[in-house]
């Protein structure tokens, strides 16, 4: 059965692949399966059909015959279980990537989005410029700590897994603030992550939505 | 095999029930699973033995034979996953429950974090007193959300499970800031998940830690 996932009618990142329909496109595109997506404008995002799927009225949701999932990190583990490609067949290795994932989604990626959103919330309050050191050095407190335990490996615990993908989407959200190019092996890590084919396709379809070309696949 | 976890050896909220190990002690226990505490100051979280368990430097950590992991969404999965009583059989009301997992921590946990935070890290900034609206408001935006889902349901999808566990120990982070109280079934939804034995159990034990007791069981 083919899955459907849900991705902003409009982007904010116009095409840059940072909205999470991202993350579960990279998935699908890494196991091999065919997807469709259904585009929402931000009005329906917050309208009950929405909600009913996703209750934070977000994207991305994922809805596969009687399952209706939501939240990034669950939806790409939910592929990544059904799919051989996104974790190791080793019951403590898989475990280990699971790790990532949470890692990535909730020790890493917290600070970045608090960058992130600062412009949005807080441009116009007489402190803004003065927290964006404060904001960065608290993003360069969990780098720190990344890129030591990365060292120069390839991935974060021997083959590419879900937990790569998600550290890579995760990092891949500071692009813009320079913070990333500090640290050489990770972002030689993002590069390794994009130069996959999977990445590649599921960034031409994301980008397609926004260039106008063709939405599904 | 008996597994080990790591907690503060003074917790800085003095035995309520915040650190991140109570996550994983509660699991713990809903599953009946004894385990072993190894407690750690905040020097040793931050030399390399502790972060080559845990590489930001943070507990818990969860040793059990050859696994080591890190991350509490993970080990608390990990604990689910092997033993019933944390995740439905059924296949996709379990996928659902694991999205609620992803959901407390990737969607809830951060504005909370943000204001737990605030006053360790600019409480003598200017703008200290100023912001605290801003951070609650985005707290409630997310609560708002989440009350509507719940309603007047015990747990969020049926039967209680990991999902909910992540759940009430993230709202429970807001304990001191009166934001939970204008949501009385979200109120209710942790005072359900306190009222569980194996969550006073859990209290307990690392109440003891604080108050001089026995730390493990």
């Amino acid at each position: 059965m083919t899955p459907t996932i849900t991705a902003f009618e409009r982007s904010p990142d116009r095409g840059k692949g940072q909205a999470r329909d991202m993350r579960v496109r990279w998935a699908l595109e890494e196991v091999g399966q065919p997807y469709e997506v259904r585009l929402v404008s931000f009005r329906e995002m917050k309208k009950p059909a929405h909600r009913a799927l996703q209750p934070f009225g977000q994207i991305p949701t994922y809805e596969e015959g009687d399952l209706a999932l939501f939240e990034s990190g669950a939806i790409v583990f939910h592929i990544a279980e059904r799919h051989a490609g996104l974790l190791p067949d080793d019951a403590n290795a898989r475990a280990r990537a699971i790790a990532w994932m949470f890692a990535a989604l909730n020790t890493v990626e917290p600070p970045i989005v608090e960058l992130e959103q600062a412009p949005y919330a807080e441009r116009d309050k007489p402190w803004y410029e003065e927290r964006l050191p404060i904001l960065k050095d608290r993003i360069r407190g969990r780098l720190d700590e990344l890129s030591r335990r990365l060292g120069d490996a390839d991935w974060l615990d021997g083959a590419f897994s879900a937990g790569d993908l998600m550290m890579v989407m995760v990092l891949r959200r500071l692009y813009g603030s320079r913070i990333l190019e500090e640290y050489p092996n990770l972002s030689a890590y993002v590069a390794r992550g994009e130069a996959r084919p999977a990445f590649k396709r599921a960034f031409d379809a994301q980008l397609a939505v926004f260039t106008g070309a063709s939405t599904g696949r």
